[in-house]
């Protein structure tokens, strides 16, 4: 493997664990998955992780890996825990980068899995050479990473950056979290879903939604139907992009962005979807803002974006130690 | 002067400039104003602004001054400009710090008066010690600063930090942008004021407010009428309250700060605009973020808070230099 230094990218979801051996450049060298859920206790699934790396650590050699870098719902930066994540087996506070570095030893870090897009988007993404973004991730569910001046905007206890659940809109109540108007009820793929239902109840004219189960209205089945030009799936991306518009505008007079990065399952809508964004973002910003905020979907590829960030924060980790060490050198 | 460094700070409001110059310690050991309005241009008001200066700066000895820091409206750090700021004289871009510097042979520093505040806060005030919080200027507009990890939230461009224009509510409209629903529309003392009078028509019992004239009704006022008991009055901050404590839980979600600091002529209001605001705050965070965050009246002289904060872009100018030279030195 000639020589060169590899960080491990670990990226945690409710189903299954992705992991991959990256190089600085973002070049993936090895890639594999175990299921997340399939293990009672955070201490097993751990082992399982060491086991399916050290096949991989052993053939590049331990000198050569850096770190591992995780990304996990709920995941903390600066206590290195996941904190009662709803989608992941664990419901309390497991001190993942403990346990992680402790079978391993290796430095070990870990963010959220929004935090661990942006970052992959800023090394290796639509956001390279910028310093301030925000992506949005558009999934089952809606996360966010902020950057600000280069940095990941962790806040003073490392939960920054959970736009999903900023209230936009009163009159529609959160499956899960049960509270009114949060962004995340419009927007994720459940949240579109949603909506189409909500607009079929009281849609009089003809639409191809109405050729399938309730359960089977997904927010791509929406996105089919209204490519084929059906009127009330395009109604339901033109509601979506007004609510996620405006919710933009917010974010951008909060943090003046250069970009704002759209991510996740729900922008393979493409125009269907920027189109009413873009015009109802720019409706509410101030003048000083408009028309200067590019508005973007992620370069990556779904499956290696977590993966690419996750590693980024070993590179990341190992340069903060290395201005540490510089700090010291000439105190 | 016994030898210590000074820096002078200028706070640049729509009537009067005030400056002040002010030890590192914070305390103001001179201080005087000028008329902002009565210089038609913005190179008469400079040298007038200088002249005034002159006297001290002799007094002190030049050498011992080190830069002179300016709040003003529209301020901008990264381009040293204030640029169509609505309540200065001047409906233009303005290089201020090229003009002040050019006059005055030091070096100088501009951001816009909401940030200077929150410079003033970390350095002198309630935020002392903090790394990230939230200031909020409840005057007659609303402003803000936004401070991360220990730096003012600039964004790309410098204008981060518009939350009073971030959109609250439908169905009110700005009285100057014309946008439906901003913050600064509810919260500011005007529209505190506005809220008053559109309750009085519909309110059907006594109220102290009905002995005044339309234009006699201010939030002083309605502060003083709620403080002896008027049910009105008292409604209309409980409605404040609650525009303004939702808006911070969006705010806290975004960047989780350790403090929401509120400053300006509307925190007089004391009580009666902190319940609602904390009760509402509290009830629209998610759980991770409830009973954490500190929401704090700012601790300084509202005159002199600006001047220390202003003065604060000295320090922290210098600051990010001799970090330069650091960095240069080892590499």
């Amino acid at each position: 493997m000639n020589n060169q230094p590899y960080a491990i990218g670990v990226d945690i979801g409710g189903t299954s664990t992705k992991y991959g051996v990256v190089n600085r450049l973002g070049k993936i060298a090895y890639k594999g998955s175990i299921p997340t859920n399939q293990y009672p206790t955070a201490e097993e699934f751990v082992e399982a992780l060491h086991c399916a790396l050290q096949p991989i650590i052993n053939e590049i050699g331990i000198d050569q890996i850096k770190g591992i870098g995780i990304g996990a719902p709920n995941g903390n930066y600066y206590t290195g825990t996941v904190d009662y994540a709803p989608n992941l087996p664990w419901n309390k506070v497991v001190p993942l980068v403990d346990l992680v570095s402790g079978i391993s030893n290796l430095p070990c870090w870990l963010t959220n899995d929004a935090n661990a897009a942006a970052m992959g988007e800023m090394m290796y993404g639509a956001a390279r050479g910028m310093k301030d973004f925000i992506v949005i991730t558009l999934g089952t569910g809606v996360g966010s990473g902020i950057v600000n001046n280069g940095q990941l905007v962790y806040g003073h206890d490392g939960f920054a950056g959970e736009l999903g659940h900023t209230i936009a809109r009163r009159g529609r109540k959160h499956w899960s979290t049960g509270y009114d108007g949060s962004l995340e009820t419009y927007v994720s793929a459940t949240g579109i879903a949603l909506t189409a239902k909500i607009f079929l109840e009281t849609w009089t004219k003809p639409s191809l939604l109405r050729g399938y189960k309730e359960e089977e209205i997904t927010s791509k089945l929406i996105c089919e139907c209204a490519l084929q030009g059906d009127e009330l799936a395009q109604h339901v991306f033109d509601y979506t992009g007004e609510i996620l518009g405006e919710a933009l505008s917010n974010f951008v007079m909060f943090s003046s962005p250069e970009a704002v990065i759209l991510f996740g399952g729900v922008i393979k809508a493409g125009d269907l979807l920027m189109k009413p964004v873009k015009e109802h973002m720019e409706r509410n910003l101030l003048p000083i803002f408009q028309n200067k905020v590019k508005l973007l979907f992620s370069e990556l590829k779904e499956a290696d974006a977590a993966i690419l960030g996750a590693s980024a924060l070993v590179w990341e980790g190992k340069m903060s130690l290395s201005n540490l060490k510089q700090e010291k050198l000439i105190q």
